[in-house]
């Protein structure tokens, strides 16, 4: 696996700032290189950017947001393993170790929809995947699934590199907050 | 571990309606018995229950969503461990042993706040955790949370059971949508 991807499909401007933010924190804070919208948001971008003025670009330090137009022509074209995060696709337990196997030294995109995604989409990746069958939340289905493809615990350690470039870094306490700024 | 109960501290009835709800959809898809909110928000629980009604209720077959206006006294009084995600917490990865060890046959109360939670939070608790010490999503690190507790890959087999008195289910498909109704 090299660079992860995140696609966040059919964002819907009057009502999905908030949990269009959060699948692009998640994004940055799991490891992903980028996270791309179908829909130009700018008020997405710019919290998402301001955190990570202060908390860093990412292990690769050059997490970045971008808008594509064409979904299908993206999705089509993207050179690597193209994963669907649905409810209706085979469980991840069933297909982790497939997946795993099938990423290595690849570049991968994952993509999340809403509630309605078109139908389209479902043959356009690799996989379709659910975290669990039941719906729940593209956020949280985008955190497990990033938690388990990096196969390792998302710690302070990860994110101290210097690439990171961030002015705040935690200090992992049993109670209470410490941090340092540099 | 018996039950898991999942706070939502601090919803702001304005801004956080679809955040919120995402939070208790988590919950129930992975096997939370309850939601309890500090705010009174019916948009949200009709939301969740209409859920309820067509997907399930849960695997214990009662999932529930609660006010409670003294989070504090419901917090301290509350019989079982307490966990409140933070990123200023210990990473998950340090203490995910102990907690498994110390919940067994205990009941859980997972507090998730938003961007402000009360100082005292941090000292009402039995731990502080973070899902990594990045700032990202609380619907995110209650998924994560709950998927790492549970121990086990949430799917369709876990919510097959009778009790759980949904109408739909879901068989999984590589490609596109198969469910049936009951």
């Amino acid at each position: 696996m090299t660079n992860i991807y995140v696609f966040r499909l059919g964002h819907r401007f009057s009502r999905d700032k908030r949990i269009t933010t959060h699948i692009a924190l998640v994004a940055r804070a799991f490891g992903a290189k980028a996270v791309v919208f179908d829909i130009e948001d700018n008020r997405v971008k710019d919290s998402v950017y301001k955190i990570c003025d202060k908390w860093g670009y990412g292990p690769s330090g050059d997490f970045e947001i971008f808008y594509e137009k064409n979904w299908r022509k993206f999705i089509k074209d993207f050179d690597g393993i193209k994963i669907h995060l649905t409810m209706y696709g085979f469980s991840l337990s069933k297909v982790k170790d497939k997946i795993l196997k099938d990423i290595k030294d690849k570049n991968i995109l994952i993509v999340v929809g809403g509630q309605k995604v078109p139908g389209e989409i479902y043959n356009l990746v690799d996989y379709n995947v659910g975290i669990g069958n039941q719906p729940h939340s593209e956020v949280g289905a985008l955190a497990v699934f990033l938690h388990e493809l990096n196969a390792k615990p998302l710690d302070e350690n990860e994110w101290n590199c210097k690439k990171n470039q961030g002015k705040i870094r935690i200090f992992p306490q049993k109670k209470g907050k410490k941090v340092a700024k540099r």
